[in-house]
């Protein structure tokens, strides 16, 4: 469940990227995160828990300073002792914006679920910090969290594997890396086991702008593949044995590229501004 | 997420029993069940969607009226498109008391997710009503639902199939049949996946009534499982290949009997209180 916050404050933006966004040129989804967390005011955070490379914070803090942050510290959380240290809380008090980085999203969840960083990044996220992760580091956002599955374009009785995620949002699922490993099968699962749930599909290199008003905004190379069940007349999802193709009649698809937005509450798409000539 | 509901108003309890409840002679569950919805005042509307035989709802308001319940209606709920009609969106507004059957709970999450009932379910829980199920109907309630796997002691990597559930509270996560069906396994998986959430075993015959406060009370003949990963160590699931068996450090395990209760709160397990001789 999202923490409900302070009521006087807005609620911070989501940045779900999709995973091998670009950090040299054209690096418009990290540039607009640093944008987005007070630009040469910013005081980032990085939890780099997913990956178990020594470098990987250090490589997004050298990267966030190359975009003229003001200061970006990276949380040494390897177990879940860790993420009772009250020094990282306290870093975390002073942050704009907070980034998750890739890696393996259980074990982000299996580390941090339950601690008080955890709940730390839920209660400011709803405060106002702004919160981004990539690849395993988005999927983990949502209350409900794609673990693993199989690739393919057809939802199966056992497509999917959900976890609890972090619970930033209850209102969109999110995969990652999605055209690239072909994951439309593995999202049309998760979203069929309980019609209530928008899926969100991020191609590398892509990002949403998930703001306070529960509108988003693509930003970067790939596209953004948007799952609607609203309509959904028929699914055999509940008669399907382990393995199975799953029946689903009525699902609604949106494929939104750079500047396209979507409106989660209205469950609305719309076109990106046309610039006049 | 659990519906905000309205705040002048008390939340309704939630009242997941195990399966196999008795309903002949020592029906105390139910019996129960209906004293909280009003005795002899109880309006009970019964949900039989999760079972594909015709005379399951028909049975329970038979069982609801010889308890002397006002008045009883089962939803004609078989399809999502029965989920959006106003007969029975008008029905629910009149109950004290709502009953969700057992059978499959991937069935009741595919036909009621995202529907009107769904959200009235929700809405008048948050404002009062009180929501009973057993088997899939207690499995369904939390927003996180064990949809599946297999039996056996050991928490694996792949020893727990989640779905989303009906959302009415995010505090734990219900699994049923416990003892009878070896359940501890994917109960200390799901746990696993992120240690927040607290996870509860039902015995068949055996419910909890979990009321506004957050504290339960057991009720029946078998023992509740209360799996508690506060103090959790070290876990070994993110690091699981799939079958693996899962190293988990610092679990914490009660075992509940009638009168016992439990805080999930404050996660606090309280003895039944002795009668005095």
């Amino acid at each position: 469940m999202p923490s409900p916050g302070t009521p006087t404050l807005e609620r911070g933006f989501i940045v779900p990227v999709g995973g091998a966004e670009k950090k040299k040129a054209d690096r418009v989804i990290l540039e607009r995160f640093v944008r987005l967390c007070g630009g040469e005011e910013a005081r980032l955070v990085v939890i780099p828990t997913a990956s178990e490379l020594d470098d990987t914070g250090d490589r997004y803090a050298t990267l966030f300073e190359e975009l003229y942050a003001e200061a970006v510290e990276v949380l040494p959380i390897q177990k879940r002792q860790d993420a009772y240290r009250e020094d990282c809380l306290a870093t975390l008090e002073e942050a704009t914006g907070i980034f998750l980085t890739g890696g393996n999203q259980l074990r982000l969840s299996t580390i941090l679920g339950g601690t008080p960083v955890a709940q730390a990044i839920r209660h400011l996220n709803a405060d106002g910090v702004h919160v981004g992760g990539t690849s395993a580091g988005a999927a983990i956002m949502p209350e409900h969290m794609i673990a693993g599955g199989p690739s393919g374009a057809t939802p199966r009785a056992d497509g999917v594997i959900l976890a609890p995620g972090l619970g930033l949002t209850n209102r969109l699922i999110v995969d990652q890396h999605f055209r690239q490993r072909d994951r439309l099968g593995r999202l049309l699962t998760a979203v069929s086991f309980n019609p209530f749930v928008i899926g969100v599909g991020l191609d590398e290199d892509t990002a949403i702008f998930l703001g306070p008003e529960g509108v988003f905004e693509v930003v970067g190379s790939g596209a953004v593949t948007v799952v609607d069940p609203t309509d959904l007349d028929f699914s055999s999802m509940d008669s399907a044995r382990p393995g199975d193709a799953v029946s689903l009649i009525g699902m609604k698809l949106h494929v939104l590229a750079a500047g396209a937005r979507y409106d989660i509450e209205h469950r609305k798409a719309m076109a990106p501004e046309r610039v006049q000539d």
